[in-house]
């Protein structure tokens, strides 16, 4: 049996993509969509005024393509909050005039690779500050779940503690090197949904996720032991751009 | 010819997952949704009683994310029960306002690798409890089916009985080292669905579904031979948090 | 070039999976429910003449779990025949209520890795009644499709004829084991459907589906070649319990 | 650099697969259906003129099993003249009940690997008729799209010319020993659509697809190198026969 | 660490594929059609200003099967303007007769495997006008996404940058044999959608996409290194044949 990297875990994360159906939202009365942009404002409003009480926060985007039109990233303390946001959403009146497209359940998570021999991590208030995170107000969101691979030879999770702590190392190291362009914020997802983790990055220049993951696929790492989900990609959505969105 | 392991097999299992409606349940009446209400809960009651008689089982959760709302996971006798289970659902009137999602049809069962020799299991009044358990109350439930691979040089049905016998021993260490923190039944479903195995987990703290998996995954069992489905995390539904979901 | 066996071929077979619409049946006034069962039960009724006739064979059971409320199990002499059934069932008053599910389009085989040399094995009554056979009325019904793996090292059609022989021989001594048990039915679907083989089993047992499968599962034929579709686990409708179903 | 193989290309090919809407069908006033039906035999009666003129052709047939109800097989001299027969049958009365199921691009080709040589193929009137063929009128079709596997040690695409040619002169002599039972037409779809080939087969027996693609299977270029998309098989509308199908 | 390729990245890309919802496109009245095609006309209209204006481009091709019926592909300086063209396009009349199908988000770019040393590529026009390119008015349009291979022995992402250099030349110099018959536009979507690449490809003689994919398909980038998503190929539709399609 090969040893498991010691994971630290914060907030829960749900990661909603929503379509919206504009063939709806085109025949409702002007009074209907008032209405639904209302109820969409105060709920925003709402999860705004959760993440100023650092009881978690919210990122919305508009994804580019047709794989969605909206992602809401919510953190949160426990999966009953997540899943009382959903709810709150999916019982409002702008609810009716969009369609669930995707959806991932996942948990801040900071690996332990790289954690300094005797010292107790939950002690370095930047550590907590990483595991219960305000979301970046970049202009762009990516986002991608991936698993590591177990496939006969190449076999993450059987390789020794040292060999995955030093290819995770030098992966860590292109990651830094990136530091002020882009912001990384991976979640773990084992037991929760489908893949392993989920990625979530922020940068204000979007052309910056494509070189930091493409750099990343050359690293041991991702070349022989990534495997990936679907990618998101998307722009801030403001208060104003959100009601320009919907007028 | 590998030695096959013999199973236990006890109750019959169906995961139900469920959406709700959200659009058809706001443009019903008030009178059409109290209709429904009153017929879920009262097959809710229903299959409670048949709880209290030990003649089968009820866990229903509220998922997270879009995956599905509901989870109602039914053990019965036979599978002439479970189809009655599920006719009645469906000619209910809460039917109307939810959409099949996903469902797995299993048996209970305990693997026999662990046996000590000599001794007829059926005879073991714990074990029989195992068999036709009655579902925790557990805060959360985490639903996913497995199969063990047949790959190439990973071939877990090629595998002398032996190294199968001494892999799932170290395999049932790491899970009784949760003992008391995530209650794991596992359900057969060779022959009767689409993967090998069932696995449902109940804990009163979700992050425990994550570190048993994930430690589970650097072990050989499951990081050589296991091949994951879907994964399905929820929150505990009282007729109190059902109520207020409906309300 | 590998040489093949060679298939002795029977009726025609479809399986035909449906999903009752529940919504619409509920929302049917009682008299257009009342011509959708009458022309159900006529087309059944008629279905079973042909059976009386020896002309084909009809097996009907209800799905568990959401995959299927139904199954038809057609046998015929010609593509032309199931083709009619089909549009027969389509036009009928009672498919207003039903969605296509699944299908599949094979002919009942038996492989001639076990035939006796000299002997033409059409010549041997026993073996045409099981290539035009009656369908079983058991209670319990599992189907799924198969194919023979084709990969790299382990590829089923890159072996010599003996070694296939041999191992085919010691698969059909496990089915022979279950004989009184489960009746097996094999069908050959090359050139007419997505996988290579359907398997169908009949069991007044529905746990004996399960002991089969497993047990073959070790069976070098499945271990190392065997690659399976979608499971189908049934119950049987009898006139009265089709019925009660849709009463 | 390995070598590719010269093909010899001729009419475009588009296999156009629709499932009957039956419900709207039935709920269509006959005066509906009429026109629906008029306007059908309308194009199919221009097709057919289209094919007297060695413009082009037609194939029409029924598939057994839900996967579709019909199958059009187009064969035109260019892509625009592909996308104008789509056309006018989309903007008819009948294609309001139907929907599209599978549709397949591709083009008439002709393998070089047995060319003679010093020969233009283009020069063989039995070869340019192949290139622009009359589709059969046959009882039965097949069709099933393929690959050549490109996977590791198994690697179509990288053999030398003279071991690809050599199994496909073995591959072509399979072919060859069904001459008229089945007659097979090959079309290429490399750069056109999801799958390097289609495989169009016609019979007046439907055995005899299952006997050619199973003794092909043996066969190293299939058991190999063969990746197979799925198959769907029909039995010939006549317009008698496509007439009693809409009546 | 294998050392990465420099990418040199230009104008964002969309391609944007829908379908024509025939049914309400032939329910709705001459008037409401009348609108649609007017508010389509304005937009193409004004698209096209946009690529005078050299701030982008526009293809519009209609393409042959039912994958779908139209492809915009959209190229433009920021993901903020494509998300304005998706928006525009959602909010106009003619959106409610078309659904979405496919879409692709990538960015324009050159690989620099074959840089010449000490230049700027940058300064180079010819390579600046490769990036923001004005899409060429070819009859036909082919374009398919794809990966790099990274599957135990055949990983690209492994290799050392002289092999892949070296195999990019070869590769390259098959793409250049094409010259005058096809124009390939390479956009990489790393980071951004589902695959690594885009790949677009215009041509007058539309079996030049064949010809040119399958030579590719021989050489070891693509032999042994090449995944290939789904094909799409189409006719350009200029404003009359758009006007005639949806006269």
């Amino acid at each position: 049996m090969s040893e498991a990297a010691q994971t630290l875990d914060g907030w829960y994360a749900l990661h909603d993509f929503r379509t919206i159906d504009w063939t709806a939202w085109k025949a409702a009365s002007e009074e209907e969509r008032e209405t639904a942009r209302l109820e969409l404002f105060a709920l925003v409003s709402e999860w705004e005024s959760v993440e100023e009480r650092k009881e978690g926060s919210l990122a919305l985007y508009a994804i580019v393509g047709q794989k969605a039109d909206l992602v809401f990233m919510h953190l949160r303390e426990t999966l009953e909050e997540l899943n009382a946001v959903e709810n709150a959403f999916n019982r409002s009146a702008f609810a009716r005039f969009v369609k669930p497209e995707y959806s991932y359940v996942s948990v801040v998570e900071l690996s332990n690779y790289m954690a300094a021999p005797g010292v107790d991590p939950m002690q370095v208030p930047e550590i907590v500050a990483r595991l219960k995170p305000t979301l970046p107000k970049s202009n762009h969101i990516c986002f991608y779940p991936m698993n590591k691979r177990r496939l006969l030879g190449d076999n993450w999770y059987m390789l020794p503690m040292e060999d995955r702590k030093s290819m995770m190392r030098s992966h860590g190291m292109i990651g830094r090197s990136y530091a002020g362009k882009v912001k990384q914020i991976i979640t773990g997802s084992v037991g929760f949904d489908d893949w392993e983790w989920g990625v979530t990055l922020f940068a204000d220049d979007s052309l910056q996720f494509k070189k930091l993951v493409y750099e990343m696929r050359f690293d041991e790492v991702s070349a022989r032991y990534g495997e990936f989900g679907p990618f998101y990609v998307g722009n801030r959505l403001t208060n104003d751009s959100l009601g320009a969105l919907l007028k």
